[in-house]
């Protein structure tokens, strides 16, 4: 396991990335004016094909090897009644996935994609971010770590999802402290939250920034005091795929909170990542807009287990296939425009 | 082949159609409560599994035969100048989709469906709309009565699309005979014109609106006068669907309005059918907007050929697959909310 052996190390990583590859792109978009449709008439489907030609290396992508990974965790602020749901849900819902029963069995299968779960620090829970830093300098470099060893080169796409009962408020929080603004603007109903949960868990987040004003300078202190185990995972498995040139589909609000640190400290950060659907949890497309990302979908989702970005699979299938195999004007005897 | 003996045999069709399956999506509905996610938070995946049970007349619907059917045809009114590209680039890209180089081929791959190219009318094209009407009316049944009997029963789920040189132009008039408003309300870029194209464009159906005024009390006389060969046969196929109780997902603007007579003519006539993807072309939007129907994706997509459809073919796959596939919650032993 590649660890960060402090949390300057991990900075510097961030601060340090690899572009994509300019040559590769230039040679897609070329490629892209010669096919058998009116110019731009494929809209996204189009920039896909240039985007993962840029970020594979390839002028013609491809996505052979799809890889699900979805990192689960449990939170001590769900002690302040923020869920519908008990914390026993995320141990429970880690066996459902292994047992095939979840919603994200089955969109992996019609993604085409692989599909692994990593419980993080045991499922135990982090502190309440209410009353202490969600973890210690130690315990979030060792989740970091743990997502970032997870993501091994010569994938062609890494989808990113997570599981953990009250890890809206925790992505609520951390969305918050990069961004500004206080807990109602942030916090959604995640799994089902009534009126008053939802007041509960806009003051639950509202005391968290509170407590870690201080932390609201530096993108990884916030990630540290207000995130969560599965969060600092993400984390690190959006840097790892950025070092390996893996382009990646974040998921919804918690996982696009979870990568936003990233962009916060180094602004092409998430370049290399696409936020796949546009999440109904209250924050998300706010969160997204701050990003400068357009979700490739909006269907009303509010899941996660990674289930919008294995949605948007077949969609980045669809961008390669017609990039890849589209016949030119000339080859087709196609005449082309006045 | 089913002939229309005549009109009023057509609208009668039109008047009285079958409903959907209640008791199959009352039973759709009712699994899905049970199943190991938040109520509600799979989103419109939910909706689509519910809506093709209903359609399919089956509690678990299915996707085994998903068939894609272009029809081709010409327009008189491109002698208009209304598309950069000439006439004969249908008959090439009818070509190009029997060689396999077109995007629908491509397309049509990744949706796991059965592509089917039908020319009509000897992609011969009608009258220019702007100097008569666009079919005699036995020319109209001739083209429907070819849509019609393209369908056969036994498709889990029908995507239709087109292919014409100027049909953007038809399927504005038609739109604008049905739903009110002039040609600069309904006339888009279609495959790329600039701004004095697009001005000729609304000119020429503006002219068409005028000269073809007395049809527009008429959903039926708006189709035949304003319409063209490949519109009035997606027109049939719809029809045809309805009465084999088939889904039908619609493509893009000219798609669109080929089937919006049937709502015209009968409120619910387009239920069994859904937008698949918001076109770029201009009038799209307004013109779904019109039939009260939210298109599943949004991409920026102006290309025909049923591209739209078969992209959101995967979308209703995963709803089909969380619906038959996911556990309940006391199947998996996961806590429900409290």
């Amino acid at each position: 396991m590649t660890e960060f052996r402090d949390l300057d190390e991990l900075r510097r990583t961030c601060l340090d990335l690899p572009g994509g590859d300019t040559e590769a792109s230039t040679s897609a978009l070329t490629r892209q004016a010669t096919l058998t449709k009116p110019p731009g008439s494929l809209g996204r489907l189009e920039e896909l094909a240039v985007w993962l030609a840029r970020w594979q290396g390839r002028s013609i992508p491809r996505l052979d090897r799809v890889e699900i990974v979805i990192f689960a965790g449990n939170h001590g602020v769900a002690a302040q009644g923020v869920s519908p749901y008990p914390p026993a849900v995320t141990a429970q819902m880690v066996g459902n996935f292994a047992a095939g029963g979840a919603a994200i069995n089955q969109l992996a299968r019609i993604a085409g994609a692989g599909l692994r779960v990593v419980p993080v620090a045991g499922l135990d829970p982090t502190a309440d971010i209410t009353l202490a830093p969600a973890m210690t300098g130690a315990a979030f470099l060792s989740a970091v770590s743990i997502g970032f060893s997870a993501i091994e080169p010569g994938i062609d796409l890494l989808c990113l999802g997570e599981m953990g009962i009250g890890n809206t408020t925790a992505a609520a929080a951390l969305a918050a402290g990069l961004f500004g603004g206080d807990g109602a603007a942030w916090a959604g109903r995640g799994t089902g939250l009534d009126d008053a949960g939802l007041a509960r868990k806009a003051r639950a987040i509202d005391a968290a920034l509170a407590l870690h004003a201080a932390a609201q300078d530096d993108p990884i202190a916030v990630a540290r005091c207000l995130g969560g185990y599965e969060l600092a995972a993400i984390f690190g498995a959006v840097l790892a795929a950025r070092l390996h040139r893996i382009p990646v589909l974040l998921d919804g609000f918690v996982c696009t909170a979870a990568a936003a640190p990233l962009a916060r400290l180094n602004a092409g950060g998430l370049d290399h990542a696409l936020v796949s659907h546009r999440s109904a949890e209250a924050g998300h497309g706010a969160l997204a807009a701050a990003l400068g990302k357009t979700p490739l979908l909006d269907l009303g989702m509010r899941l996660g287990e990674a289930s919008g970005a294995a949605l948007a699979v077949p969609i980045l299938r669809a961008a390669c296939a017609c990039h890849a195999g589209m016949a030119s004007f000339a080859e087709a005897g196609v005449s082309t425009a006045s």
